[in-house]
Order: structure tokens, then C-alpha cells, then sequence
């Protein structure tokens, strides 16, 4: 199991790639180092890299380069994500994307052909580095899309399914050894409106991603030192694996946190060493990255509260009390074997009224819970209902991704 | 009479901050020097040198600084735009109030403190050399609110001209001896719905802005060789004076283009020509800063057709048969004297049905033309009717700002 951090520069955020400078990002590498970890997450900004549809700035891709070697030089993995794209509430799309150009980044072929040729471009820098493992399509994209962004960028699944197609071409043709992904946020667990779906997540690039957050209404409404909470993530993990067609596929806890607007001090380490533990007892998980190494500076403003204070090593660069204890949890999770599903529970997701029923307080979601906080964390086993097979003869939706 | 040009950078347009290069700056000015300019205007990209609301990149800040150095070492002044904002189709606005942020540039106080700070410190930037003369808030931010933009502030006239206070405020506090200005598109003159209006350019800062642009619907009425076609930026101007509370305020014609699109080739010629002697027979002209420097490259893709081909000076840096009629029409008009208006007509703007009425066919406009046409451009004089002033015991909206 591999363990690593997403990579939050400590001065200037990702506006570092503006104001580069490679003695912080070494000063950063060395302290992610003392946590432990073998990898970081790093992000570029779409707008700096790719200003102009045909224009990929050099100054950017070579600075990008130069973060992978320093990671090399202290013995750190790195996994590149293309598209951001969405990091914190903040949103970096392209001026070519936005206002009077309106092109949807999903359906819009001219929009769609020069993403893939930076996302082919960023692979490629990646792929010159014996220590880049896997580029992601981006972080989140389906922030962009269904109904929850204030300017979505409306897609049908379909219409997602090709997209991710191409994209994840691109990476392929960029950078052919490495790990090819996509990452989705937990609308596409929870929510039947959003276009990228389980079947995206399970089936689509060589791992299963899964970004699990309990500020999304389970730490909220079970609290914060509940059973459910400390699940959360393996639950997803749970789920992805579901929709997998390959049940040897990996599946990457990539993100996660703790975030401080719903864990107050005292429940930190029961979160922590709880996620940590039920998540290292899945069978086939690829590794777990931390959200995230560095506090966000206080001298930056218009963060959400909670963003501030996600890092595992504070603003001055000193490791926190989170730090150890996550450096803590993942030396004993190296320690255990991951276990075969203790018992199985079916989901016919039709049937249950789509994935409503698997967000926080839903009926599946409750079955399951029940059952796994009395013998361990089953597995889950899709079926599919007459319910679902009639409901797969009307336009389908979920069901035009099957073969994908 | 000054002459200058706006600087589009030759190797990568504007994003030429985030892959900035010195050697080129320095090529570029040195043909722009050939073209007899004795300044340019220069054009940050906010999202670039403020990406948060309370850090200013001094990266690109440092660029800035040595874009100016490199004018000075040329003989070139130097005006700098601080909120692009918006350029030649693209917009450029921060994370930090787009999407999810999404605060209102004009009226959202803590954006409003932000964008202070961002223009103070642009100003500082700009007022420690000596050749800088001038900061203008930002290119047309008018374009940012009014019914046009697909994503507008909304904003009142009466929260505009407290706006421009605060933001023309910003730039004497940074920079004390240069002027401080704000520059408009031409709806400030024909649109009655664009709240910044005729009183903030004639009555704001410390010039009277005018940028004219004849694809704005004159050259497609009125035909590329007729008299209101080259007659429109020095109309524009006379417009501007009008609405001046103090008679002997400058006026610059600080940007104004040949484009393409409503220009064919025979008429380039004329349309130089008369328009750069019309602008400068008139009282009071501050100068003339053609649109734009260089053509945009081939290489760059998505702007609009007639972006293209606005340069004096052609992608490989030769400077174009545009250039030499520019340079050759400015010799000769710096031969001229300014003339008084041979003649005088009355504007009463609420009698006439307001700013449509000035617009290219509109009533005030053929009149105006008429006169123009037959002996030389008359002075307006804007007169207030019985109609404006029971209008104006209405809640106002344009006579509350009389007083900016």
C-alpha cells in the first residue's frame, strides 16, 4: 500500500507555478519526507499551462519538470493532474473556455481537442521522470458538470464516457507506462444528476479513484466521532469496487482528509487512525494520499475556513500533531493484510432508487453500515433487478456506459 | 499631440507573463520604436499578477518593472492598464471572483479593497520609473457589467462612480505625479443601459478616455470610405468634451484600430488618414495610441478574425504598409494646429431619448454629421431642457453623477 500527500505548496498555494521557486518546493519535498511519505499529488493550473488553445507555456511545463526531478532527488513518487480545474473552491478554467468563447469543455470537439493535446503535453514531461507513476485526467472534473456548479458545463453520461475517453488517449499517447486516471468528488456516488457515474469511476483508467470527504453531510449527521464517519472512505472504496468489470482493478484512495469544520480536536485521532485502518484492510487498494501537506497561509485570503487548516505540516513547514498521527496510522496499516470481505450485500441500484439511496442516510447506505459496523466491511455485490433491466430499455443513462 | 501604440506582445500575446522574456520585450520595442511612437500602453493580466485577493505576484510585478526599464532604455514612455480583465475577446478575471466566489467586481466591498490594493501596488510598480506617465484602471472594464457581457456585474451608475473613486484613488496614492485614468468602450456613449456613463469619462480621472472602433456598426451603415467611418474617433472625442465640466480637460484617443473585417484593403489608406487628421485638429487632444503593436500570431488560435491583422508591425516583426501610413499621417499631423470648432450644436440628451440617439445613425448622430461634414466638427454644447430636469427629480441615474 502505497502512502503519500497531495502536494499544497507552503508559500503562494499552486500560484507558486507564477512565482516559482525551486528552494521552497525542495524546503517542501524535505519536510513531506519526515512524514513518511513515498509520493505527493502535485497540480498544475490549466490556465497558466495552457493559456491559449495552441499554446502550452514552456516556462510552466518546464517548472513542472523541475518539481518532479526535486521529488526524484528525495526519493518521492510523483502523480500529475492535468485539468485544474476546481482545487479548494476556487475554479482555474481557461480564458478560451469562459464568457464570450462559452465552449463546453465536455461536448465542445475544439475545446475537447486542445485539452487532449495538453493533457498529451503534460504526460509527456511526466513520462521523461523515472519517479512519475500516473497523471490524472484532473482533479474533480466532475465539479464542472451536473447541477451543482453555479456555471455547469452540461454533459450526458454518454457524451462523459467519450470524453474520458479521449482524455485519458491523450495520456496514454503522452506518457504509454504510466498509470492513466480520472478522479471524481462524490456526487458520482450519491448523486443521480451528475453525469459522471460509478460506471465512470469503476471502469474508465487503470485504477478506480476515489476522493472521500465527510464534510458531505456523514460526519454532520452521524457525527463526528460515529462509525460512519471513520467508514466513509472505505465505503467508497467499497462502491467503486462494485462497478468494477475487472475485480482484480486497483482502487486509489487519492484524497482524503480531516477536515476541522466538522472533527473537532478531540475526534482527529479516532478519525484518523479509524479511516486509515479500515481503509488498509481492503482488499486490492493501490495506496492512500493525504489531504493535504501544508496548511494553507493565513495570508491568503478567501479560503473556506476548513481549507486552512487540512495540511499535515503548518504554515512555517513544522510537521503537526495530524502529521504524526496520519505518519503513525499508515506504519501500522503497513503492517496489516488486507482482509477478503467478511460477508456480501447486494445493491440493485434501480431497484433502491438510484444513488440517492447510497449518500449518507440512504437506505443502502444504512444497510450497509449496519451490516459492516457489526461484522466488518462487506463486499458488494451489483444486481440487477427486472426493475433495472426495464428501466434500462428507456433511454438509458447509466446503462450507455456498461461497455465503456 | 503624443503618439503611441498599444503593446500586444509578438511571441505569445499577452501570456507572455507566465513565459516572459526580456530579449523579446527589448526586439519588440526597439521596431516599435521605428514606428515614431514615443510611448506605449502596456497590459497586465490580472488573474497573473494577483491570483489572490490579498497577494500580488512580485514575479510578475518584476516583469512589469523590467518592461518599463526596457521602454526607458528605449526613449519609450509607458501607460499601464491595471484590471485586464478584458482583451480582444478573452476574459481575464481572477478566481477569486468568478464562480463559486462570485463577487461582484464593483459593488462587493471586499473585492472592491482587494482590487484597490492590486492597483496601488501596480501604480508603485509603475511610478518608480521615469518614464511612466500614466495608470489606467483596466481596458474597458465597462465591458464587465451593462446587458452585453454573458456574465455581468450588475452595478448602478451612482455604484460606478463610487467605484471609479475608489479605484482612480488607488492609483494617486501609488503613483502621485502620473496621471490616473479609466477607459470606457463606446456603450458609455451610445447605451443607455451601461451604467458607466458620459459623465465618468468626461468628469473621472484625470483625461477623457476615448476608444473608437468602427466594426461598432459604422463602418457596416455607413460603408468603409464614407465620412462618418473616419470621422468616429474625433466624434467621439467632441462627444467626450461635451460632457467635461472643465473645458480645458485632455482628451486621449487611446485606443482606435483599422480592423479588418469592415476595412478592405483600398480603404486602409483613407481611413488612416483622415482619421489621424480629423483626431488631431482637435482642441485639447492629449494624443494618439493606436491599436495595436504587433499582429496577434497565426499560431495562436481562437480570436476573433479581425484580432488578427491590427498590427503596425506583422507577426515576424516587420513593421507592415499599416504602420508606415500610421507613422506618416502622425508626421503630418503633428505639422497641424489644433482648430477651434468652426461651429457649435446643441445637445439635449433626455430630449433627444438619451445615448441611442448618439449612436452610429441615431438622431444626434446624423445631425452632428451633417454639420461635421459641411464645416468641419461643430463643438457640442449640452444643453438641459425642461425634459431633463423634471427627469432628473426622478430617482437619477445620470445626473447623480454631476458632481463626480
Amino acid at each position: 500500500m502505497r502512502f503519500g500527500v497531495n502536494y499544497t505548496p507552503r508559500v503562494g498555494w499552486f500560484h507558486h507555478w507564477i512565482d516559482f521557486d525551486a528552494g521552497e518546493v525542495a524546503r517542501d519535498f524535505d519536510a513531506i519526507r519526515e512524514l513518511g511519505a513515498d509520493h505527493v499529488r502535485v497540480f498544475p493550473l490549466w490556465p497558466i499551462f495552457q493559456p491559449n488553445p495552441t499554446a502550452i507555456s514552456a516556462a510552466a511545463l518546464g517548472h513542472l519538470d523541475r518539481v518532479i526531478e526535486l521529488a526524484d532527488e528525495r526519493g518521492l513518487d510523483v502523480a500529475v493532474d492535468g485539468l485544474q480545474g476546481h482545487l479548494s473552491s476556487f475554479d482555474f478554467l481557461p480564458s478560451w473556455l469562459v464568457s464570450w468563447h462559452d465552449r463546453n469543455m465536455f461536448t465542445d470537439e475544439h475545446a475537447v481537442a486542445a485539452t487532449a493535446r495538453y493533457l498529451e503535453a503534460l504526460s509527456r514531461t511526466a513520462a521523461a521522470h523515472p519517479n512519475a507513476f500516473a497523471v490524472t485526467v484532473g482533479n474533480e472534473v466532475n465539479q464542472f458538470t451536473g447541477t451543482v456548479h453555479p456555471q455547469p458545463h452540461p454533459a450526458t453520461t454518454p457524451e462523459i464516457s467519450a470524453w474520458l475517453d479521449r482524455m485519458i488517449g491523450a495520456i496514454r499517447t503522452g506518457a504509454p507506462g504510466l498509470l492513466a486516471l480520472h478522479a471524481c468528488y462524490d456526487a458520482s456516488w450519491y448523486d443521480d444528476t451528475q453525469p459522471f457515474t460509478l460506471e465512470h469511476v469503476a471502469r474508465q483508467g487503470d485504477l478506480s479513484v476515489a476522493h472521500s470527504w465527510v464534510f458531505n453531510g456523514t460526519a454532520q449527521r452521524f457525527g463526528p466521532d460515529a462509525f460512519e464517519t471513520r467508514a466513509h472512505a472505505r465505503y467508497m472504496v467499497e462502491v467503486a469496487r462494485a462497478f468494477q468489470t475487472d475485480p482484480g482493478r486497483g482502487i486509489w484512495a487519492q484524497e482524503l482528509g480531516a477536515p476541522r469544520n466538522v472533527l473537532p480536536a478531540e475526534s482527529i485521532q479516532g478519525f484518523i487512525d479509524g479511516t486509515v485502518e479500515q481503509l488498509a484492510e481492503a482488499p486490492g487498494l493501490f495506496g492512500i494520499t493525504w489531504w493535504c501537506s501544508h496548511d494553507v497561509s493565513r495570508s491568503l485570503g478567501d479560503f473556506p475556513e476548513l481549507e486552512y487548516d487540512l495540511g499535515l505540516i503548518d504554515e512555517h513547514g513544522r510537521i503537526k500533531p495530524e502529521g504524526r498521527l496520519v505518519r503513525e496510522a499508515v506504519a501500522r496499516a503497513k503492517e496489516q493484510t488486507p482482509q477478503a470481505n467478511p460477508s456480501v450485500i447486494d445493491l440493485d441500484l434501480a431497484a433502491v432508487g438510484g444513488r440517492a439511496a447510497l449518500a449518507p442516510g440512504g437506505d443502502f447506505w444504512t444497510a450497509y453500515m449496519d451490516q459492516a459496523r457489526d461484522g466488518g466491511h462487506p463486499r458488494i455485490r451489483l444486481v440487477e433487478s427486472n426493475a433495472v433491466r426495464a428501466h434500462d430499455e428507456v433511454p438509458a443513462k447509466e446503462g450507455s456506459t456498461a461497455d465503456a
